[in-house]
């Protein structure tokens, strides 16, 4: 009766069915971080990432990195909804890192491009059919099972060339000066950065991609508990830095050093033994709270830390395979550079040309008066009054 | 080891539990749409709806539906699991179109009859032990995966007789025009939205109610891609729209294009080919953007555009099955036809008689207080200032 | 092929997610009860307990409970994972009780305890290694399926020594009167329910243990039907006590009824018939509504009403069992007996110690300031005016 199949496809339907939970689960962080005046054109964005991103993957994407609609271990239909969960993410990363300033069109332009050609080129060159086989470029041998550099850096690298073209929020730096703008909703953010945890068990769990042998079986749930263990070990190390540095939690910093713990372990998850996440992740999390003001030195003005969490993580999550597995520290390092490579040449060269026609950046007056307006001629809590 | 039955049991409750997330996901929806000083009351009603509905299908509707307590292909429990998460939907379609002036009282007798006896005769006569099999008014032929026409027509033919009874809310309409309304909260819009759309993941998977051959692993996994690309193209169909005509893209108009899909596709979502939701649910998306100022006109006041998005599409995806595939469309529109006249008449019947005893319609007075008071004796935000 | 390790491994990390939802559960339920003040300390005290709890449970606790990393039937990697989904309820139910006056640190020095010893050691007399085997303190024979006892009254006992220790919230009870403070946002206090509903599912369907024979399978779907049934039943009985009394439905009162309800069967879903849970649902649900005044009689001050919700339904579920159905009476009072004397006695002590050297009661003017600026240093809705 087809055991192995059936149990292929529901297992990958069931992880499916948590990366959705990422959709409101991204919504709903960048909703809470962002100020009121731009929570709906941040929602917005959300749902035109997920809804234009997964059709283009269906109507381009998907063929372009696996080399056609074929599966033998499970229903191709389930293993499409598991490559399409993946798509909007790097977009989503992306779209956060440059909110409360960018116009939804040249973005809604940029999320095609990404999720037609250039993340399924991505994936063609790793996980896919591979055009590069044999070639001195190709990265196939780096091991990264669910994509700390295939989805976080490479929509991290999409979003650092937005952000060198886009520039940051009027009003973020004046006189070399950070001027600090806080997050509107904190439960909101809350919830948002659970769901993405959650949401991170069928991202490394199913990108074991089956279920259907004892040893295949084992290996999902060893990868679904060090991913959890490498966020509980990003949260703890957060805490434990804010207490001795400030005396008070912040807790967005806190679940940032979560969502950098669990970037870090997606590449190798499925390799460490159940201590090495511990460490993994919380040299995650530190490395998102030394790369918060580093970048903000930098005036590359991120408000919801994508590059520390994404960027950063995903090439440490990558090279901490080499270190902890027994895997080449070469394959990893030339996987890294190929795709940060290709990912931000190619964002670089289609962020500029759009923005070209369809200019990316809001004018300061319509930053001022709230993208909400702007793009979607509506208030999202119109019966609260600000005080800001 | 009964692999067959543990595999549809097991996936019956996964089913099921998605479609769980549907309450807190009707119940966010609609709180983010009324108005703050209606909130409580709206989630109190989505809170009482489930509660009750379930309990009326659990003592009277299960074996009204079925004939009985049987099943051999999973567990009887997990059967009725599946089955007793749809019920209270069909509430929820009518509860949230007259919500911000419906008591609470009258509308719990409404939900008992509902769900111990107006859905279950539905059920009955299409997926059901079928009372008319073999008479003319027979309607088991009409395609209907997951109740396009059984549960979204059903509960939408009874809002319709709901708000012809109840009336508009007061100050919705002036001098034959439309005072706009605005929604309290879009980041609850926004999460009960996605909710809702990993629900039907569950509704339209599951109702294929076999997982556990090859070909019925391919037909959920279908299934549920299908019905994913409905809401994507709805979604999209609907910022097409928006961006054309007004240059603003409303975000609650956007998520109920997406709704609107993934209902039209519910009728048939086993039967398309990859491409053809792509089209069901762009109609449907554009269904619901004509109909929402259609009813609107008509001064039939449905706060959360439940008419537009179940009713309309309810009855789009209903006959989309017979264009796109090889089922009668004689036997659909017969379908559609036969529950429509049930479900409008016994409704109207049962509303009209309850309204004589307990009147619907909060007065004018308890409109403008607001439900939250009149109903629960408390505020939804009590430290937030309001300026409405 | 091993198909009954790899669907009980499947069923164990299904379970668990639906466990994991519970986090964002609690965070949401305690986020909108407390005032606004209080919000991003109450959220953060959510994060913190997760990663650490889980983490001491991992590190000590795990093996404390079981006696070592063993499991034939499933992966051992998927037990743990379920088990670990469990130990953080604990310090929820208890750190929700004493919130709005509690200081982070000294909580976490209590969440280490609690996670690594007290809990495992509670565990380990029950479903565990069972040091006290043949004794006449061995509780084993209590019939506890999913924690009535063993999670939810020990947490309950806990937070019970934790208010004796660090009083009421300043300003709760003047001139031996209950000043009423509001919760402060009721959609999230509804999300937040919900999501501990759908959690309810995998924490005692889970708790089955195996689904890889008809019966278990036929068990499972029982136990989840039951414990859906009870929740139901919760909250038609607290609707239907709040209508007679009140004529007005708070829905913070409805959601605690079913959450009691949800208590109360947690430690016998798997043994009634499908119409038993009723009663023990609607019991559990009138216990609450008693309890909640009860308890501000004695001036025990407890803002999300933990005490009446898990400790009088766990005591109260436990004893269900021996009513409805074949189980000692005996065992199930001597479980009640020996857990609560170990949980209070134990908990009551190492709260005390701590609190001799780090106190946990936040001063009155910390209080009057709010915890999200005292323990965090930020506001959790810094835009919207506030009205108290």
């Amino acid at each position: 009766m087809d055991t192995a199949y059936i149990l292929n496809t529901f297992f990958a339907l069931f992880a499916m069915t948590l990366i959705i939970f990422m959709v409101p689960g991204f919504a709903m962080l960048e909703a809470g971080l962002v100020r009121t005046k731009n929570v709906s054109a941040v929602l917005m964005t959300n749902t035109m990432i997920y809804s234009v991103a997964s059709m283009a993957f269906l109507l381009v994407g998907y063929s372009l990195a696996f080399g056609g609609w074929e599966s033998s271990s499970m229903s191709i239909w389930a293993a499409f909804l598991f490559q399409m969960a993946f798509v909007g993410k790097t977009v989503n990363i992306m779209s956060g890192g440059v909110s409360e300033r960018t116009r939804i069109f040249p973005l809604t332009l940029f999320t095609i491009v990404m999720a037609a050609i250039i993340y399924p080129v991505v994936v063609n060159l790793t996980w896919g059919a591979n055009w590069l086989k044999g070639t001195w470029l190709d990265i196939s041998a780096m091991h990264d099972l669910a994509g700390s550099t295939v989805i976080h850096s490479t929509g991290a690298w999409a979003l650092l060339a937005a952000i060198l073209i886009i520039g940051p929020r009027k009003g973020r730096y004046k006189n070399g000066k950070v001027r600090v703008i806080p997050a509107s909703n904190i439960p909101l953010v809350t919830l948002g950065a659970f769901l993405l945890w959650i949401g991170w068990f069928g991202f490394n769990g199913g990108s074991v991609s089956s279920i259907s042998s004892k040893e295949a079986a084992d290996s999902v749930a060893l990868t679904i508990m060090n991913t959890n263990t490498a966020g509980l070990a990003g949260a703890i190390m957060a805490m434990i830095v804010l207490y001795i540095r400030y005396r008070k939690l912040d807790i967005t910093m806190i679940l940032n050093g979560a969502l950098g713990g669990l970037v870090a372990i997606t590449a190798g998850a499925d390799l460490f033994n159940i201590y090495e996440p511990i460490l993994i992740g919380a040299v995650g999390a530190l490395l998102v709270m030394l790369a918060v003001p580093f970048f903000d030195r930098l005036q590359i003005d991120d408000p919801v830390g994508a590059l520390s969490v994404h960027l950063i993580n995903g090439i440490w999550g990558t090279l901490a395979v080499a270190l902890f597995a027994d895997v080449s520290l070469w394959a990893q390092i030339k996987g890294i550079l190929v795709v940060a490579i290709f990912a931000f040449a190619s964002s670089y060269a289609v962020i500029y040309l759009i923005d070209r026609f369809v200019p990316f950046r809001a004018t300061d007056d319509e930053q001022l008066e709230g993208l909400d307006y702007v793009e979607c001629g509506m208030e999202s809590y119109p019966e609260f009054k600000q005080s800001i």
